[in-house]
């Protein structure tokens, strides 16, 4: 089997980064995986961890990202630009740099302009991850039955079809769209429930009425759930928030409307209202379970392990 | 070794009750175990999957429940009170009733009056659950290293301390708590996290600008988690919030207070904020995990089996 590209160098060896590299290397979709992180903590976790077959620091890296066919920029949404902005003039002509930033026109939009000729971008989200951050949380499937999603200016150009050959081979589905849809879309189904649990974690944690101490011990009354995506990286997450603003904004005013109308329903005690709005948000966990993207065992299967052994 | 209970009669077979049935006598809490449901199919699923020594229909549960030492009522709260009346010139002088319903206050205000002279009314709240519905979902070890709030009105009565010992041997941690503060911290804990659910799937599902399709597809970017809390049962949470409306108008109105913050960040491009509020979440879970309240596993594990056979 031929590789999908011959050498792939990933700026940011975090959970991404670090996981595209074992997943590039499982599935042999590069010869070569370089790897490197401004940070000498995660460049030697990435050594000691062997994610990558070489990991370099700055000066190194200069000198060897010429060899790259595919450049991934894994950092932070609003890192993006600087990280790559390092390296332009060490680029080999006719290489694709990608991304896997959670939003795609900021990143596009600043990216564009400072790139040589002959070099294309292709912005790229894997809608994969966990809570988890750094090398040691990497790992080969992460991707595996994932949507991966690319945003071509031009979805029939060579680059566009090996980075959807790449991402496939990694694991994912992939589809092409719209920056400007993909921002909408992802403010709908993943910066919003982030923003949600962000704030109601915060909530629990403030109130001088309850202790830390109670909300705690009795979390697997639905709060431990949302402690899980409060935990995710805080810088991470405020970049996508300032990046993707307008549509965030956009779903934010909708979904507190109508967390506002459930109010009013709970205020003036209209039972018919709460259960029409209960009743129809079971249908769609049906349809995410049926189209693979979750467990449909009882609390995520996680109590599961306890109940086997003592059922 | 003694049963705790001679006989106990359960009124509701549903996840909580089926379960219940399922660890008194798997671990030998009482001696007998007495179902009664309203409905006919509930009743023959209970039968069909053995749960409970013996499950009557309601003219047959109004000749055996006064054979019950021990009555749980275990239906929404707002059925409990009807739910017991029914049987309240039936039931045996001394014997204890209890609950598990997840509002404190609003049915003991409705039981207490009504309860005869000599039968004690003790009330609690296993914080233990899945998004799952009906007899079939339940199962022995739910109550395994959850806790059990109780709300005695007198600490050191002896069907306080009986009713403690019972939930112990089902395995629950057991506190005593006042009803009102009980409310409060659920609120914070459990009633609010899944109203912000329901919120959050219903204006998800009714985006004109987005397709329910590509909510369902790109559900992995942290949606996927609120439909699990949002497709609980309807009927249990709409009593849940018509029966401790100013405990969840009270935590609600601070969650949205904390939100509006944050949507005034992004506006304004405070990312100093932002960090700030998404640090501070990150060490709650921590120590929900010390807790053994949740699972550390990346997200909850649930696509660890795939990374274990991919990896």
């Amino acid at each position: 089997m031929t590789h999908i590209f011959d050498t792939i160098f990933i700026i940011g060896g975090g959970l991404i980064g670090a996981s595209m590299a074992l997943a590039s290397q499982a599935k042999r979709a590069a010869n070569t995986v370089i790897l490197t992180d401004k940070d000498s903590d995660v460049r030697a976790q990435l050594r000691d961890l062997k994610i990558g077959d070489e990991v370099y620091g700055f000066d190194d890296a200069k000198q060897n990202i010429g060899r790259a066919d595919l450049v991934v920029l894994a950092v932070p949404s609003g890192a993006m630009v600087k990280a790559l902005s390092d390296f332009l003039p060490h680029l080999k002509l006719g290489c694709l740099v990608s991304d896997v930033g959670s939003i795609k026109e900021n990143i596009i939009t600043g990216i564009l302009p400072i790139l040589p000729k002959g070099v294309e971008f292709i912005g790229g989200h894997p809608i994969a991850g966990t809570e988890k951050s750094g090398p040691a949380a990497g790992f080969a499937s992460l991707f595996e039955n994932r949507w991966c999603i690319l945003t071509p200016q031009d979805e029939t150009s060579n680059h566009a079809k090996c980075l959807k050959k790449f991402w496939q081979c990694l694991g994912s589905e992939v589809a092409f769209m719209d920056a400007k849809r993909h921002d909408l879309v992802l403010a709908t189904t993943s910066h919003l429930p982030h923003l949600i649990a962000y704030a109601l974690v915060g909530t629990a944690t403030d109130m001088e009425t309850v202790t830390r101490n109670e909300v705690v011990k009795y979390s697997a009354g639905g709060f431990r759930d949302f402690t899980r995506i409060a935990a995710s990286d805080p810088v991470m997450w405020r970049d996508v928030f300032l990046g993707n603003r307008d549509a965030v904004l956009d779903v934010l005013g909708r979904y507190i409307e109508d967390l506002t109308a459930l109010k009013k329903s709970i205020r003036w005690g209209d039972g018919e209202h709460l259960l029409k709005e209960f009743t129809k948000t079971r249908n769609i966990r049906e349809r995410i379970i049926d189209a693979g993207q979750d467990s449909s065992a009882p609390n995520f299967g996680r109590d599961q392990k306890e109940s086997d052994s003592e059922a």
